[in-house]
């Protein structure tokens, strides 16, 4: 079981199956590659195996067998029609090739005869000591090592342009694990719009070796993953899964999407990846046990992971809410309470502190310093940052959700800055919603998240975001206690 | 109890309360129609009341009072303090303008003289069998006819930009009704942004006169209103209401989101409006008795407006999903199955055709049929516009959602307008997801929307978008059976 670095940090990829054809995964995926080393992203040295080619393809040192490749080879990429993969997984043993990604599909998901075919290539990859990632995959991307296997199309034409149609993210804090590999090009692709920063991409396919067990035990001691996302549709070693997700929460926390959690979804998935796709209940009661910070959607799971990266956790449920909109308030609250969290009832200090403010006009006069406090549509920077302030010091308070809604004449554009100030180093989260999508309240949202302070579009999704900062926050402090 | 229609297309407008200081109400509420005005958007006349005034108020003719202005007054906009709003109602009255607005807070809200004071202000105006919207609130915009009473700042500064901070939608087909001012104007900047169109916004405010039982019963009959939405903290005419609102949905849907629904929130609602919130219960069964589409979220809000605007309702609950992407499918029959959808199970017959598109190579060969149909990454445009066409066929199901996620090579820049050709005339409901915020995505939906496809960046938004088509079928078919 060696470490899992050369799927991440190969100093040499040798992309097997490598073709002159446009369009081809073979031809698409060396493109990537080499387009990612000619913008100095991709450091390693980077060959290409093909039995009919003998020049150089796309500039790229090709030869025919894995054998013939004069270097040593950290990475190989099989990217051959399943048939001939556990040939080449041959190949590549005999060159001493330690880690591979089979992208190529037509193994376990396509019925007994790709079944047979995928025992077959693990067997051969366990004589060697040798890892797989896959197969039916589209493999690994790691912005800060410039790796990406990912062989879709970089760029369509829309309306007489040419759009890029599947952006990375820039290298971040977040590492998605999926089992599909349609969805997690999906994320990919949510994640660069939504500005979410990715540490490592792994589509781990038909988890003929290494799984998502195995893969969660590696980001835990990652130091560039602060966040490990996780899309599946079955869990298979389930003890070991809660054992790996344990420890990993003690570090960092791990949300997860599940598909296939009503009887029609489970149907639909197990025709989908020939998974059993289990009871939902069995899953639900697994992953509070292990901490996971389980989420139902899509929206969700982005949410949540951009709030874990940029918030610690809630030290308790006690929330407030601070906005100049009361109906947004009230919306907060709603979710706030049908998720759990408590309505924080604020302290004495705290109310003197509100009645020092509005004696001194800092506040105004018609605000309603109950929780929610309520600023009112008179609010200012200033009323935002003195209020949330006094929130922040609240030892009934454990995290405030923000509602500073920009149409208001005193909202300025110095308060995200101010916000983020006064939130730093308190030990409680803040997350923060304005309401809008035009290009005011879009560019308003950025400077908070710019800053640190995960802003969303819609009280609700604040208020989620709030929640799961909650939820880790006590898995976490039940993990350590259990741990002791 | 004259016809509502002076507040939505007056010829004349007095603004009264207008005034010379930047920033102030009296100032951006008169600007905002002299901006109109110059555009072309208001083709009315435009008064100014000021008693402190001789000379034109950006350049719109101004009296000391009402009675001086020498012309009929359609429509009256009051932005006086007020304790002097009363006077100004019989200045009104007397001047023979039976429509007025009143913007200016500090009546019931803000306690028992305030209440007073309104009380004062309806017993006068009804003198005069005078029609009032407010107190507090933000008033009346109709994009078709130019009239906007939102008296917020329309550009604010951002990083050294001066940006749109309100704007304001396309005219189109969504009537909006708010009891918040606030959040009336967060939702108006949120359709702008979405590119949804509206037809009439109200803020109601205190709601004195006009309530929205009588809005309810005015956007039934109206021909530009297709989908009424409705934001309410508090519903006081409960028994008015529901036979307003189901005289309304045989017309046309009700889109309502009633924040306070948990019992936290309903104590804040009660300190923000002073309104008793009400046992939420309650309100769910007057909902369902008048087939009102609930929904509980702003998100959610717009998304089922969106499609109701869109999309005929579907005549069952029977639904098909076509996807490239099989994980993206459980997702969506998870939502559509918790949401109280049948995930359809397809006839002999469609099983037939998609054999034949199989065997003609129009759809993959390892495509899955069942529903879910599964296209995969090899989908083609011809493999999704054949199955669709095979669905729509089918008489097992009643509404169909399609996930062409945007990422695999076969998929082009034809399939939007191709998707809307199948699926017109139909009788049936269709909504896209394509998943991904990059460049592509967010173009490639509008491609669909432009023509009339909603379409939505996750499974379970377009998954919530189908289940809103069923509710309100459902809604009409048994309101049209008990009102035989």
């Amino acid at each position: 079981m060696g470490s899992l670095d050369p799927f991440f940090y190969p100093e040499s990829v040798a992309i097997i199956g490598a073709s002159r054809q446009p369009g081809s995964v073979g031809h698409e995926l060396l493109r990537v590659m080499v387009e990612n080393k000619e913008r100095g992203l991709f450091r390693g040295r980077l060959y290409a195996v093909n039995p009919r080619a003998r020049e150089p393809i796309l500039g790229v040192p090709t030869y025919p067998r894995v054998e013939d490749v004069p270097d040593v080879i950290d990475l190989g990429v099989i990217v051959v029609p399943a048939r001939i993969v556990p040939d080449v997984i041959d190949e590549c043993g005999r060159k001493g090739v330690r880690s591979v990604i089979v992208i190529s599909g037509g193994f376990a998901e396509v019925g007994e005869e790709g079944a047979r075919l995928q025992r077959e290539l693990v067997e051969r990859a366990r004589r060697y000591g040798m890892r797989v990632v896959g197969p039916n995959c589209v493999g690994i991307v790691v912005p800060e090592s410039g790796l990406d296997t990912m062989f879709l199309p970089y760029h369509k034409e829309l309306g007489g342009r040419s759009l890029d149609s599947l952006p990375r993210p820039r290298p971040g804090a977040v590492s998605l694990l999926s089992q599909s590999g349609a969805f997690g090009v999906a994320c990919i692709d949510y994640m660069a719009g939504e500005g979410i920063g990715l540490a490592k991409f792994v589509s781990y396919g038909n988890k003929a070796d290494v799984d998502e067990v195995e893969l969660i035990e590696y980001l835990a001691d990652d130091p560039k993953t602060r966040v490990i996302v996780l899309y599946a549709e079955s869990i298979d070693r389930g003890r070991d899964f809660i054992e790996a997700a344990r420890r990993a929460t003690l570090k960092k926390p791990i949300v997860v999407l599940k598909a296939g959690r009503t009887s029609a979804g489970a149907r639909a998935a197990s025709s989908h990846t020939a998974a059993l796709a289990g009871v939902d209940e069995v899953y639900d009661a697994a992953f509070r046990q292990a901490g996971i910070v389980r989420v139902y959607e899509v929206e969700e799971l982005f949410d949540v992971t951009k709030a874990l990266v940029m918030q610690p956790p809630a030290p308790g449920r006690r929330v407030a809410v601070l906005t100049d909109g009361g109906g947004a308030g009230v919306m907060t609250v709603d979710e706030l309470e049908s998720g759990g969290a408590e309505i924080a009832v604020l302290s004495e200090e705290s109310q003197r502190r509100f009645e020092e403010l509005r004696e001194a006009g800092v506040i105004p006069p018609i605000s309603s310093t109950q929780n929610p406090v309520d600023l009112t549509g008179s609010a200012t920077d200033d009323a935002f940052v003195e209020s949330l302030d006094v929130l922040l010091d609240d030892p009934c308070v454990d995290g405030v959700v923000v509602l500073p809604l920009h149409h208001v004449p005193g909202l300025t554009s110095s308060l995200p800055e101010r916000i983020a100030r006064v939130s730093e180093g308190r030990g409680k989260p803040v997350v923060v919603c304005d309401i809008g999508m035009g290009t005011y309240g879009n560019a308003f949202r950025e400077e908070f998240e710019r800053r640190g302070i995960p802003a969303y579009p819609t009280p609700e999704r604040a208020a989620r975001a709030m929640l799961a900062l909650i939820r880790y926050g006590e898995a976490r402090r039940r993990l350590i206690r259990e741990s002791l």
